[in-house]
């Protein structure tokens, strides 16, 4: 295999060229960081993990006319996505007070929101992702109003398959973050997913025990990452052991 | 205790004044009926299966957000509802071509449809539920324009939440069908989910086997219907014989 050219690394993933234009191989690592990565970690199969899981979401969302990034999983740690330009913010959406929200905001960890609440960070490391208005995105041309509004009706509708995809196996949504990007068909510029859905960007709690199966089990040392991932895993039905890819057709026939 | 009142009597339900104000008592029998009652016959335990069901995914559509008429499960075969005035109309929204859409248009069973595509369907059983357009609609007064608006968002995110919760557990949402009711709030209209969501209302596919779980197993005399909806409780989590109400909180304090 020729060398591939890296185009990006980040905390948890490296971005290599794909084998067609406008491709890219998305290669999810072991690393585990947090507090702006001041804790790091090696979490053996993570990355095999959340590639699968990755892969799981985005196929159901794309089934349901959500567009993603997503095209196949080539390998255990590797999957092919369509390019494209990332809108530099963090969308998060939240459902229930936890983590950042609840230290900002004085609001305890575990109350439930009137309604999904969305807030855009700024994707930018070293100032630590900090939260921004709609009006800071449209002054400084980080997205327009019609990109924003965009943004908000495909967050939900993620917001909404994601809910229903957890309830169905007994976890709660608590929150998670996404990130989107832009795409060309033409002249006609289009918003898609991107990044990854998996438990390193949700919030996911067992609904019976309230046990947290997401990265702040990491974060707060609260046993063993791998198998809180495997256990969302499992429960999908989404085995990184099993040899039948989860990109075959959901489809009859 | 005292003898109720019965409000309405369907193929599959009995409605009785409720204790309050406002609220009905919704009875599932076990009745099952196909092409307009031409078929008939009882199904042990369907009734009981599809309160819990619906229930199910009454309280987690609550959760996310989309109103619906469910106050809270009585007992094994009835729930506690919020009174409205049903819209006329049979809302099915369909992911892939199946039933009297395939009959209809000559659209193999199982072709997937390009997007979600919403029917609309004139309740009446002495003309079997003809369709219907949004032309005849607002020019029969069934409904006005704005509902149509509304009822479509609330359908679209029921699709989008179903969709995730039956992907979950390894099962295809082909097709599903809803009603909607008007209640006010003083002067204010809203509209909410009202009757039922259960196998008796979707079409439910094994995503692996491309087995029929749902009303389908009757309609077609392809097995125990019982065995069916069981399997799609079982893998919700749903159990009949279970002890704990899922009408408990899903949140974590």
């Amino acid at each position: 295999m020729a060398r591939r050219t890296k185009v990006y690394e980040g905390k948890a993933k490296i971005l290599y060229e794909g084998p067609e234009p406008d491709t890219l191989v998305q290669y999810f690592k072991d690393d585990a960081t947090a507090f702006n990565a001041e804790k790091r970690e090696v979490i053996d199969g993570k990355g095999v993990l959340n590639n699968r899981l990755s892969e799981f979401f985005m196929v159901g969302l794309g089934q349901i006319g959500v567009p993603t990034h997503f095209i196949k999983r080539l390998n255990m740690r590797e999957q092919l996505i369509r390019a494209c330009e990332i809108i530099p913010l963090e969308i998060v959406v939240r459902n229930v007070a936890a983590g950042s929200m609840s230290k900002r905001l004085g609001i305890e960890e575990g109350t439930p929101l009137p309604r999904p609440i969305i807030e855009f960070c700024l994707k930018d490391d070293k100032l630590g992702d900090p939260l921004v208005t709609e009006e800071h995105i449209i002054a400084f041309n980080w997205a327009s109003q019609q990109d924003l509004d965009d943004i908000v009706a495909l967050s939900l509708r993620v917001n909404d398959f994601l809910s229903g995809c957890m309830l169905a196996v007994g976890i709660k949504l608590v929150d998670f973050k996404i990130e989107v990007g832009r795409v060309w068909d033409g002249d006609f510029q289009r918003l898609i997913l991107a990044d990854e859905i998996s438990p390193d960007s949700c919030r996911l709690w067992d609904i019976e025990t309230g046990k947290k199966l997401d990265k702040d089990v990491f974060r707060r040392d609260l046993g063993s990452l791998t198998d809180a991932y495997t256990e969302v895993a499992r429960r999908l039905g989404v085995m990184p052991a099993n040899s039948a890819p989860a990109t075959k057709p959901h489809l009859i026939n």
